[in-house]
């Protein structure tokens, strides 16, 4: 494990959180109680669902919180915050309630992925790293499935650090993709901080620092007898590589009685030339010898290889997974939700726009997954006002909050509440599970996703419905603000 | 200044670079000195020239490279590396010389934005790293600089923080952002590590917290009678936003005698807001309130708007420049082009491949830069060997490699060498330039090059020529390596 401490992150603000919570402080909003909700709009590539992550550096950000002597100078410097509220700063700590979806679950348009119930200045403060842990991770995870789920079981490699938007975009990149299924990274200070396994083959420089391709094959199986996965592209591949990978396994791996080895194609037409080395290593005798591709995968290009019946046993997928290429933003927001007024009670607050899209759900929410209990798998979600229950022993209506003609009864169905306790009065009550927890959990909940949700093309939408009181109180404000200022 | 340090950075690196580096000294080839080369292929978005940004923090990276107990413990817990490697890395430190063009320089297509020269194990070991932070900060610094020429002059401010592929996407981007012309940053952080100015507005939260949108604007303003920018979209831009944006100046700022303030629109259509806004503005008196504008705002729409005659007096940009959005990759690639052999001869080496826009530019090499001694303008790039000699005093013959008739002899021109030392034996060189000067020189660079490379779409392509002798060792190292192996 490292020991050595990340960069504090508390400063990693939009500039105008920290205007505003002076504002809030000054104007006497210190202490009111907000509610956020993070959520996002549409699932990046039009695909069906999203995969929840990030919520561990969230953790790891709230634990660290604070504002150090340098940091509050730094905002002295800008002649912008009185000093009773850079005094506050001084002993500011996260002090709220957060409730968050675990990482590893798939997601839906409008529903909240962390809920915040904290003081203004506080829930303020946060925003901006709350909401990049979750948009980089879920992206990142999300992309990631898919490309898993393209590869039909074949081990997916993580492999894009070099074209990363950044260090911690390598690094919380390749543990959002091993939540998501894939078996490893080449990113090795991933696997110490994370556990997230560290592997690879070799780079074309190898081969070229010998004298012969032939040598540079040879020494790395002599010194990588039980991991020798070899570059066959450097010269070419059918001519010159594979014939010289044969020979080095069979002059240095055979004798050993070594029959666990690999190739890698890292250029040309993938499809024929995988057919072509499957003949020639299994007219070896290397049957065993493994198939390894990398080159500008991605799920698109993984499902037409395998029509072309390539012949493949790993991919290595650098960066469109790393940096999701196809569509490289997770659209989350972060909205107040609710307030509550001096009497305790919760007051619903919404976000009107002229772009439809825009307008929030309002309110305190619960979000409840109903699963079929006959299938186990998942049928809607549905989100409600905090103080409702569903009761899943008889049958529910429920309709489509934008079509709300369509409506569907549901029944022998258990319903679970999505979120999770995280905070209770600034205390982490969650129990962290392991990264290989949420990896399994990942690949379960997936499988509750009919398939006809899993389509990477115009797949089916899948329910996110609200209860009626909900829609009431959501079509109230509408109506209300409407008209008024 | 922060004074905390950052994550040491010697272990992200592809865990394939240690086995390779473990195999270099196992083999004897650990004192063999190298060349590499990092150059890209293509420009993002089809431009006509990239931004080279990112060798800051290259040179913090190799300032620090070492290995931790904790790093050497990892590694041994591998069971892939020899006991005298791991104690080799013990003293690990770099050794080798770097040449790199300056942060800010226009770039283009196969010229080495940064050379190392050094012992294989070295050169490997920082492939990973290297590539991650020119890749990540040229393809923000390329973006940002397509979006700050569509403003045409007015500020662009880089807003993109939450959609940030993680965090150092966010700090790392920022400064990569204003490099190339942005004004600053919402990112708080990055103000404080590199002095790229914080700026921002306010949310739609801080509207929504008050009674009224108009209490809500009064409040902002007496808290920040000289900054005040309001939001002015939360409830309805024309009926209620703008009127409220103006009481609210009449009332607090104008009593004060404040003429600066401004509005900003984050949704809608932005054309006809905003000429709306700019009359309603001018018609109360307040010609001196600037309009802000933001929502997905990209160089391709900052252009439709001034089509549209839309009345804007800064941008703040989100996630299409912070992830780049519409290319997201910047594929800059770390190659072998030489080698030392014993009697310290500099033996090029090549890497064919069947992708034919893979292969490389052998051999250590020279960059210039030929400027038009009457224009200023940059006229071509010119590579050759590296003890090749470019004299400017007279005429030289060009050529295109790719299509080796087209010729032009270029005269009256000033040749100035592109790349320099940052780094000699292991020593730092380089006068790391301030931030401030980065920026300063970019917008001084972009300015030597003619409009036809600076088109958006279709540009003219920049000529990046070979010498004569540069060109034959390329041919002949093609020919050879395609009969051999």
């Amino acid at each position: 494990m490292r020991t050595d401490r990340k960069l504090n992150m508390t400063m990693l603000c939009d500039f105008y959180e920290l205007t505003m919570a002076n504002g809030y402080f000054e104007c006497g909003y210190a202490d009111k109680i907000t509610y956020f909700d993070a959520f996002f709009r549409s699932v990046p590539d039009k695909g069906g669902f999203a995969i929840a992550a990030g919520l561990e550096q969230l953790i790891d950000y709230i634990e660290d919180l604070h504002f150090s002597g340098e940091d509050i100078d730094y905002l002295r410097s800008r002649n912008l915050f009185s000093e009773k509220f850079l005094e506050y700063l001084r002993d500011f700590r996260f002090t709220g309630d957060i409730w968050a979806i675990p990482e590893g679950t798939p997601v839906f348009p409008r529903e909240p992925l962390v809920t915040v119930r904290a003081r203004a200045i506080e829930a303020q403060l946060i925003e901006t790293f709350t909401l990049l842990t979750l948009n980089h991770q879920s992206l990142i995870a999300t992309k990631a499935n898919r490309i898993v789920r393209a590869a039909r079981g074949r081990a997916v490699m993580e492999f894009g650090s070099r074209r990363a938007q950044g260090s911690s975009a390598a690094i919380d990149g390749a543990r959002a993709a091993y939540i998501a299924g894939c078996v490893g990274t080449a990113c090795t200070i991933s696997d110490q901080l994370y556990g997230t396994p560290a592997l690879g083959t070799m780079a074309h420089a190898w081969v070229q620092m010998f004298e012969s391709e032939y040598d540079a094959f040879t020494t790395y199986c002599k010194l990588y007898p039980t991991n020798a996965t070899l570059l066959v592209d450097t010269y070419d591949t059918l001519k010159s590589g594979i014939p010289n990978a044969i020979r080095a396994f069979n002059e240095v791996l055979r004798p050993q009685g070594i029959t666990k080895c690999g190739i890698r194609l890292d250029s040309g037409d993938i499809s024929y030339l995988t057919r072509e080395a499957r003949k020639m290593l299994d007219a070896a005798g290397w049957e065993t010898c493994k198939i390894t591709v990398s080159n500008s995968l991605d799920e698109y290009l993984i499902r037409d290889l395998w029509i072309q019946d390539a012949k493949i046993d790993a991919f290595g997928v650098g960066e469109r997974l790393i940096t999701a290429r196809s569509e490289p933003v997770f659209g989350g927001v972060y909205k107040l939700v609710a307030v509550e007024n001096d009497a305790g009670e919760v007051i619903p607050k919404i976000k009107i726009s002229e772009n439809v899209g825009k307008i929030t759900t309002p309110h305190f929410k619960k979000i409840y997954r109903f699963y079929g209990r006959d299938t186990g798998k998942a049928i809607a979600d549905y989100l409600c006002v905090h103080d409702e229950t569903v009761d899943d022993s008889g049958t529910l209506e429920i309709f489509d909050p934008e079509a709300t003609w369509k409506r569907k009864t549901v029944y022998n169905f258990e319903a679970r509440e999505l979120p999770e306790p995280v905070y209770q009065g600034g205390k982490l009550v969650y129990k962290r599970p392991s990264l290989d927890e949420i990896k399994e959990y990942c690949a379960r909940q997936v499988d509750t996703l009919w398939d006809e949700t899993k389509r990477f093309e115009n797949p089916q939408t899948y329910p996110v419905d609200l209860s009626q009181k909900l829609y009431d109180i959501k079509q109230g404000l509408l109506h209300d603000k409407g008209r008024s200022r």
